[in-house]
């Protein structure tokens, strides 16, 4: 069975002047993937008539359902609901219904009703209101051509409550049940430190015993989702392809994967620190406080995170974490011997079971020709031994390389606790 | 006359399936607006060949130009160059250019270049590649019907790269001559501290005195940006009615405005505190780093920067930074008092000219009736004296208020720098 052509349409000149990034699109999309739709096409148009009336029109065309966000407000640029009237060669007329939701909402909030407001009752003739719990503009459901249309605010809050309250029951109910349902299933296997073409090699040839299993993979820098997905109407049969699937790359990726439920690298860190009753201390000078960041973002972080210090200067690598001063001198801040020093002299002060050291070059400038951008230094000091690693990332942006040698550390800390 | 037709085209499925947030299409939006074109539609499909060639051939039959991300990499679901060379009914060939660009990315960082990387430069027969500066993967461009098609990587550091130094340069050497040119320009005010609604209603009178002016809002957490644009032919019009417009925004929110050049909050700071000679050290608990990871972004900042603390234990911010046993004891860690010790013993520890501590509560637990989620305290030591400041936020979610306790301590440095 063909799986039923989902689409998604955002309008508003905000969204397509850069003006805002259409976060709405994502949200939709995920819902309706959830429920068993395949979304086929984003598009994001204007408030211009003949823009809106067009798309509406191409998409009835050619879709089965469609959710369409913004423009259903009282103001002059909002022009949704004739643009559909128009599309599907229809009037504008009141609804009743959505005349009294609008009205219901102005009494709860005792504001007065203005001649702009009442205009939100406008809907193409033969469409049915749905009901907006949480703003003045309700949303309508209309077929333009074969294509069901389900119109919502753009305002997020407002179009979320409307998809999980109106539209996916009604989807639930009165379409899947003739369709028959598709199911969706995915997985995501996260991880770091493989370029994206050697994961791929890796993977190319076994993904062809993967029968419905489509492999596929996600580049969020600097981390590398392995994803795998499946459709189809036996959902039993998705779900033992996708284990199947899933163990095969386990087996193959091994360590480098460190996440297969999506969380942060951080998370997983924590998680490992928490299992094994211990507790870290950092000691920053590259990655100026993004590791400490990072960990912090987590809730309940401070069981385990007891500080970090974020050295930049020279000054403070001597005096907060002892660093010697020939070191410096002879072997520079960004060298092993800094970054052992420091996770050291960490983990002396803090008394935490593990430091973690970070020293080197983020750039765009400070590069040399032995030390180029790019260059990170890392120190790991455990209640057993200390060891350091020198890496040379191929970045000359501040923030990538940043967030890369963050990353790397992390990695580090992660790969040992997962020896104990 | 006509604005020129343009379009954006996102490929891949984790845009699709709402995996990730298109924040590129944004991106090249503003761009393109900028430099002066209109555009009329985004669009997003997925990594399925028909649906690409597809959309790729609608797009060639109405647009001017376009510019297409994602897809171009090693791995088996990168297909935008076959779809592209199928909509064009064109070959795919070895661009011997293309080529030589990304055995050059290999070489230049030593690593060896597999069979899948050699698939990059696979071009459709007649395109001409574009340099990728950061990335193995080549872009192109090509015609597709009349609208001449820009290909990038979906990365968005390489992307945005390829933007500004091949794209733009292109349109603007050898499009936008032929068909006369639409200016835009506008002009972003960043400000902090004050409610949205709030800003609105002190700007909405004067607002209608700004012509050709148009005034909007845009809140990107935790800043809110006032956007003034304007778009027409006469360009010397345009510049001299925003400039006049800015003049009054800026009488009338004087000080809220903490940038009118689009800079972050820290690169606001760091100029500051480089113009007056002087350095920085911060103790941070419940930022966690945030604030020195911020101020570290900035390239340079290692000048003005000496350390942060990241407290998070108690011990540590005894051991660290002197806070005295009875004040945690009587007045808590969240205190006043507490951000004052803090701030006092890292300017001491530092030598730094100031010294910036929070300590608050960033949740979703750990809340109390008397400091609830989203309390913060901040203590600013500087030369003359210290002082401190609470401020409870509304917020339950400890990203948001992570986020909004490191502006706001930034900002009452900004401040105090001000007085200066």
């Amino acid at each position: 069975m063909q799986p039923m052509h989902a689409e998604i349409l955002s309008t508003g000149d905000e969204v397509l002047t850069g003006t805002v990034v259409d976060s709405n699109a994502a949200y939709i999309a995920g819902k309706l993937f959830e429920t068993g739709f395949k979304v086929f096409r984003h598009t994001s148009v204007g408030d211009e008539m003949e823009q809106l009336r067009g798309v509406l029109a191409e998409i009835g065309g050619r879709a089965d359902i469609v959710i369409v966000t913004g423009g259903l407000g009282p103001t002059v640029d909002d022009l949704t609901a004739a643009a559909a009237a128009l599309a599907a060669g229809i009037e504008l007329a009141e609804h009743p219904t959505a005349r009294s939701y609008v009205e219901a909402f102005f009494e709860k909030f005792y504001r007065p009703m203005t001649e702009s407001d009442a205009k939100q009752a406008l809907l193409p003739t033969g469409s049915e209101p749905i009901f907006n719990p949480t703003g003045t503009a309700p949303g309508f459901r209309m077929k333009i051509g074969g294509c069901t249309c389900f119109f919502l605010p753009g305002v997020p809050f407002e179009m979320r409550r409307m998809m999980t309250e109106s539209v996916l029951p009604f989807l639930e109910e009165h379409v899947l049940p003739k369709t028959g349902r598709q199911h969706y299933r995915e997985k995501l296997l996260s991880l770091f430190g493989l370029p994206e073409a050697e994961v791929n090699g890796r993977l190319i040839e076994i993904s062809k015993g993967f029968g419905d299993v489509k492999l596929g993979m996600i580049a969020r820098f600097p981390i590398i989702d392995v994803k795998l997905t499946a459709f189809g109407d036996d959902v039993n049969r998705l779900e033992e392809q996708l284990e199947t699937a899933a163990g095969q790359v386990m087996d193959i990726l091994g360590d480098w994967i460190f996440s297969v439920e999506q969380e942060p690298m951080e998370a997983v860190v924590g998680k490992l620190l928490r299992e094994r009753g211990a507790t870290v201390a950092l000691a920053e000078s590259c990655t100026g406080g993004l590791i400490a960041h990072r960990l912090t973002n987590v809730s309940g972080s401070s069981d385990y995170f007891l500080f970090s210090a974020v050295t930049y200067a020279n000054a403070a690598k001597m005096d907060l974490l002892h660093v010697l001063p020939e070191t410096l001198e002879q072997e520079g801040a960004v060298s092993e011997q800094t970054a052992r020093q420091m996770a050291e002299g960490a983990r002396r002060v803090s008394g935490a079971d593990y430091a973690l050291a970070t020293s080197g070059i983020a750039g765009p400038t400070g590069g040399t020709e032995e030390k180029p951008v790019g260059t990170v230094c890392i120190g790991l000091a455990g209640p057993e031994r200390t060891h350091t690693k020198r890496i040379v990332f191929p970045f000359r942006n501040r923030m990538a390389n940043k967030e890369i040698f963050a990353f790397a550390a992390l990695d580090m800390l992660r790969r040992e606790l997962l020896k104990r």
